[in-house]
């Protein structure tokens, strides 16, 4: 399958640590090598979140966007980053993620890994055909793209206006437990402000806050002592589908398991009455089941 | 005012040559310095059409994302881009041209140079106020991107599903008619097969086709013959508020004229009865007068 990184902080943060190791998994360490994107929300002086993307259809570990993106310290509150194995859709820049709508005046940044099964693919295809694709349409030929337009319609159509955080966060779970009954869903859904990372197989954590250490990635020859680069009041998640380094403490989520993340801190957490903890190897097997890359 | 560069072909181009000139405007040659973006769309062997989008908000001439789009040749179909000096609305990311939604499946990119007058900003307001922004709505503070989502929110109220080209180009035209007639607007937009342009002001554009010759930039010293770099089917058309070069003919849009091109080649022209010409100058006095940034 293809592969996700998340970040969600309470200050602006420098993601290059994380994604020098990412990076390398799209065609060096792994071969995830169908293109890569990340999606950027940036806070300015007196507060507003903007986005800025990259996308390229090239191996990520050989990309000069992702060399910019690595060489260009873009400090960024949440970010959403995946590199592709092609499994539904061709090849081209329209089936990249992170896919990305507005929503309410803000822009919402999507990205999957897994794969949905062909009969939950032709039955939204068919809610599209009835009139149900009001407001989102997909571009390219994803299924991925094809559940976040799905998601967000049901979004709009349910609330006229913005709800409260309590009734958004529990609308998204729900879609997010339908969601991962119609194929194999991993996903990661930003604003810019709240950050939520759905488990359906294999998503792990980290929460960087003080007193800090050092982390040595585990894709490349690469260390990093992070107090000598933050503060400490610094709270920054670290959110991906296998652990990037090896020195710290992941924490896994369950299968089913959706948390969001607020200010770099966990803010709200779904746990499934039955708690299933995937190994990695089991998670790639079952990946391998449902006809995704891995 | 802001500057507009547009590129609409029938093969896959790079836009290089012309960015680097336009580019130096930003900051450099003129003062364009809030900022910059370009929306590239680009099609796939199979003809699907991907959109990769460049933000920045520092100045064209120093941004290493303007070094990354001049350095990597990215082959597009049909290019926007923009040059910013803040106006209405603040200095970040969210507030860079080109704004881009999904309609109907496709990626549309928008930019404007101008500024909307206060009435007018005020009525699209109420408007939002009111309930005519069910589809979409502004995510940063600019005149420019409330009057697209005005315009996409029209287009969506008014055809549930995509008209056939003349019902959908006579409506684009009508309204940016309306457009222009609550503020200075120029605009450029594409789907990525069509590209529309209006001329509020000033706006010029060059088709480049077979024989092909030598071109000199006017903002740096650079030429290309692009008998070198083409071959003789090629048919590339550039749109900009002011001629990039300065040894070739350029021909300026009246004022309130709009043309769309498509496959390099103008396909549709909706000129005024009364045609005025402005002179660059003029059209700089008259972006000052309506408080645009000249």
């Amino acid at each position: 399958m293809c592969q996700l990184l998340g970040m969600n902080a309470n200050t602006p943060t420098d993601i290059g640590f994380s994604f020098t190791g990412f990076r390398k998994r799209g065609g060096l360490t792994d071969h995830h090598e169908d293109g890569f994107g990340v999606a950027f929300f940036e806070r300015t002086a007196l507060g507003d979140i903007g986005l800025r993307q990259f996308h390229d259809d090239k191996p990520s570990h050989l990309s000069p966007v992702a060399d910019l993106v690595n060489h260009y310290p873009i400090e960024a509150m949440n970010v959403i980053a995946h590199i592709r194995k092609a499994t539904t859709g061709g090849h081209g820049l329209a089936n990249i993620h992170p896919f990305v709508r507005e929503v309410w005046g803000e822009q919402w940044a999507f990205a999957h890994n897994g794969q949905m099964s062909a009969d939950f693919i032709n039955r939204l295809h068919r809610l599209n055909a009835n009139g149900n694709a009001q407001y989102y349409q997909p571009v390219g030929d994803t299924d991925s793209e094809l559940v976040f337009c799905y998601l967000l319609n049901r979004l709009k159509s349910t609330f006229k206006h913005r709800p409260d955080d309590t009734r958004l966060f529990a609308f998204l779970i729900a879609q997010c437990r339908y969601l991962s009954v119609g194929g194999l869903f991993n996903c990661l859904i930003s604003n810019g402000d709240w950050h939520l990372a759905y488990a359906g197989s294999l998503l792990f954590y980290l929460t960087r806050k003080a007193p800090f250490g050092e982390a040595r990635l585990a894709d490349d020859d690469l260390s990093i002592n992070f107090k000598d680069v933050t503060s400490a009041t610094d709270c920054v998640t670290i959110i991906t589908t296998i652990p990037l380094t090896n020195n710290e403490q992941w924490q896994q989520l369950a299968v089913n398991e959706c948390l969001i993340f607020r200010q770099g801190r966990m803010v709200h957490q779904d746990l499934p009455s039955k708690k299933t903890y995937l190994s990695i190897d089991d998670g790639i097997t079952l990946a391998r089941q449902v006809g995704a890359s891995v």
